[in-house]
């Protein structure tokens, strides 16, 4: 797949957006789509489809537009969702516990491989076929099965020693979701902030004419 | 307090980022913080976090930097969190009670004054305080209470209705999680995208060299 070399996040973080429409779209039966169209159910340009499609590829043909099953599984192999990556999960709150029931890791690349809490009455359950480890086995879990990702849904004040540690056992993504800044250099990370994004819509809602 | 007309997004989404970052330097008993210093912490450059601030007003002088206490009240304030403005969950899932029991609203800007579900095993019953009503009373407890915002932790099906049937009972804001988009113009959706995140975190791992 020819790519441009280094294309911008902005257009990135739009690749989910491009691939959950396309899911509907053909859920629907529709087999083709035009730039237009897609731009219009998306709220973006039909200039601005074809410019961040064509950072992956040429997908499209004047006149006829996109073949919806093809660029579907164009984005999905460019996302690298047919993985799988394997996850781990630190901390099995409440937050933790609905991860593992109702979120489905696979259709975003990744199965999920254990869960780790410190709390003796969670330690040892099952949650959705996964098992609850002890943290304090969390080195030798990551020795033995070398997860790539972790998913921190523990509270913000051990995150960023739990994040470090995690670097240091390998780990290469944290999906964060504590609320708290992680210094890490060494892995990716993908943060999902509840509190950030209310007081924002706080804010957008003072400043609106609503 | 002096703001720029139009101020970014991209600077918006930033504030509550400075908030968390200074009300940790508060808790820690730091009465000032250089812009410099403050760039450091959130990964930023002092210039940017001087433009930043200058959005908002004058909160730094030079040689001195910026008093941590009155840069927090004032960025609180801008963002509009002393409210409260008033919030109800549609969806009483996983996420849901989660949400209830887990998050604060009240620093986020918002009072939670009821939940909504469809299924009769949860209608009537109270989790963290709040009560959970039939999703067809809806429209009588919005005519009576004018809530603000809806949060949206139902599945991702039938969230377009319900946006819809909430922008027609006045809801000015929608904090989104039902991972779908809403094409509702006539209020201010903040998308929470479980999905896109991770695939983007995916995306990230396999086109880095980690």
């Amino acid at each position: 797949m020819e790519q441009k070399s280094i294309v911008s996040m902005a257009v990135v973080r739009r690749l989910p957006r491009y691939l959950r429409h396309l899911d509907e779209l053909h859920k629907i039966g529709a087999d083709k789509i035009s730039s237009t169209a897609l731009a219009a159910r998306m709220e973006l340009t039909a200039s601005q489809v074809r410019q961040d499609l064509n950072c992956f590829g040429c997908f499209g043909q004047q006149g006829y537009g996109y073949n919806v099953e093809f660029l579907r599984q164009s984005l999905a192999d460019i996302l690298g969702l047919s993985g799988p990556r394997s996850a781990i999960i630190i901390g099995m709150g409440n937050l933790g516990h609905t991860l593992c029931n109702n979120f489905s890791f696979s259709r975003c690349g990744f199965s999920l491989g254990a869960a780790f809490d410190a709390n003796p009455a969670v330690i040892g359950s099952v949650v959705a076929k996964i098992r609850v480890l002890d943290i304090k086995d969390l080195d030798k879990y990551c020795s033995a099965h070398k997860p790539d990702i972790a998913v921190l849904t523990l509270p913000a004040a051990p995150a960023p020693a739990i994040a470090h540690r995690l670097v240091q056992n390998g780990i290469k993504g944290i999906w964060n979701f504590t609320n708290t800044d992680l210094n890490e250099t060494r892995a990716l990370v993908e943060n999902i902030n509840f509190a950030d994004s209310l007081m924002t819509l706080c804010y957008r809602i003072k400043t609106s004419n609503l």
